[in-house]
């Protein structure tokens, strides 16, 4: 497997666990997510008021819940400002 | 890192070294990241007709390049694909 695909996987596997298998993350599930997961990347992530922020920022179809396609956009934002501060002034590429 | 992290970065320094830095990535480039990266979870990865329709389905300004934003519609595609043989019959889930 590339690093590439192991990559993909991760994304993939880490909703699947975090939403215990169901189509959506719920409160709880995305708070435990971005905590864990996203504290080196993303400030904030301890706070629940903060994270609850990001949820609405998400939650698209404002069902409560972040959907696989909601969470992919989280990834993507991620994605999007680490690729910035790379080009940029290439801060934090350990 | 956590692995979700680790995945992140993935995603972005393989665009980066593709693109050799550039904002986006020429056919070759392309084709070089999907035969070399996605082989092993994409059908047709080493066909540069498939691959040129694939592009031109991500092209979304029809520039003939893909963009960071064009690529990461690619990463939430395939992680899709990846998440619904999971959830499914969890093939290919080693």
């Amino acid at each position: 497997m590339t690093d590439m695909e192991a990559a993909i996987k991760t994304v993939v596997t880490t909703f699947i666990s975090s939403s215990k298998g169901k189509d959506n993350l719920d409160k709880k599930g995305f708070q435990k997510l971005v905590s864990k997961q996203l504290g080196g990347i993303m400030e904030d992530t301890n706070s629940s008021s903060a994270v609850e922020e990001l949820k609405r920022g998400l939650d698209e179809n404002n069902d409560g819940k972040v959907s696989f396609q909601e969470y992919l956009s989280l990834i993507g934002y991620v994605a999007n400002s680490l690729s910035q501060s790379k080009c940029g002034t290439n801060a934090d590429a350990s």
